[in-house]
């Protein structure tokens, strides 16, 4: 693998992306193919201070601005984690990129989408997931998972209506793009859901079978 | 005035921007005209924010995260105190605004000028200056009043040749929109600097002569 791979896992908050994006990153390590684990919004100091405005309980900001301080840090985290990665090679795996933008700002907050995409694009400098994993639920079954968890962020506060926005911004994206959005039932074991997973990417040839 | 009135003072740093807005304010308020001073990015708790990351010398980022960052702080900015103000028929005086994002990350950062509009008009969401002042000189001459400051933050310390570049991006966005901007020599008496700006904004009725 000459240029690396780009693969970003998607989908509502509780849908399990940091378990099963430590799984992947495992099955790559087990192969010894190098991978790279990162996260949107963060990756470098100044993406993580991004971060911790754009996420901070304190702030009630409008959606121009939550879109801009994503992109802002998502320059940051192309331009020092993702790119260099990718041109040595690696395999890069991502928590959440461009389609959660789409998704929470475009199909959600009603920022119009050829906007977002144009905007994503230019922080991104047309940099595109290779392959991306959608852990698909309905938020309610979700929510269960969701209260044991004891940290909640302003996005994490907005209730079920808003989940389900999510979710079905991100189905309408996968059946959009169904060749790059592979569409993973999060509701299963996570045992199932890696499983599916590591076909999706073994049916790509990015890990041995 | 039933619509408010936007004035924007622009100029390299060091011009004498932060006195020449105060000793405008002063004028209105002489003449029971309100208005409110601000200063880009800033304006609101969340943008001061936002303006503590761009501004932070610990953090080196690219020029996108920078033009992002900076477009961010204005949404918040725009939506929050100058448009308020504007419909409620306020003179609004801004330390910067879009004028400095063109220059800075277009003009001497080298993100297409295009691009940079576009994004201008996203943040500010088609809001323009009434008027702009551009307070110019050369910074060589500048340099011995900018010495005496103690605060010098990380556009401060760019240098001769970035402020000699700055300089030039104004200029030439001044001579693209000549009844808008209004270039006023930066080297004369703070005096005759302030005369220069009560006639410009006089001659457009805005304060009464």
């Amino acid at each position: 693998m000459q240029q690396g791979y780009f693969i970003t896992l998607e989908g509502v908050d509780g849908g399990g992306k940091t378990t099963q994006l430590r799984r992947l990153a495992d099955a790559f390590a087990d192969c010894g193919v190098p991978a790279v684990c990162t996260r949107e919004p963060g990756g470098t100091a100044a993406a993580e201070r991004i971060r911790g405005v754009v996420l901070d309980k304190d702030f009630t900001m409008n959606a121009r601005t939550e879109l801009l301080l994503y992109l802002a840090a998502r320059a940051e985290h192309v331009d020092h984690v993702v790119r260099p990665a990718l041109a040595a090679g690696k395999v890069v795996l991502c928590d959440r990129f461009s389609d959660s933008t789409m998704v929470y700002q475009g199909f959600v907050r009603g920022i119009p989408p050829d906007q977002v995409a144009a905007l994503c694009e230019f922080a991104a400098q047309g940099l595109r997931p290779d392959l991306t994993i959608l852990l698909d639920a309905d938020p309610q079954d979700l929510l269960a998972r969701r209260t044991q968890r004891r940290v909640e962020d302003r996005l994490e506060r907005e209730g079920l209506a808003f989940q389900k926005q999510v979710r079905e911004g991100f189905l309408a994206l996968a059946r959009r793009e169904p060749q790059r959005i592979c569409v993973v039932d999060a509701l299963q074991t996570a045992d199932a859901v890696q499983a599916e997973i590591l076909t999706a990417v073994e049916k790509r040839g990015i890990l041995p079978r």
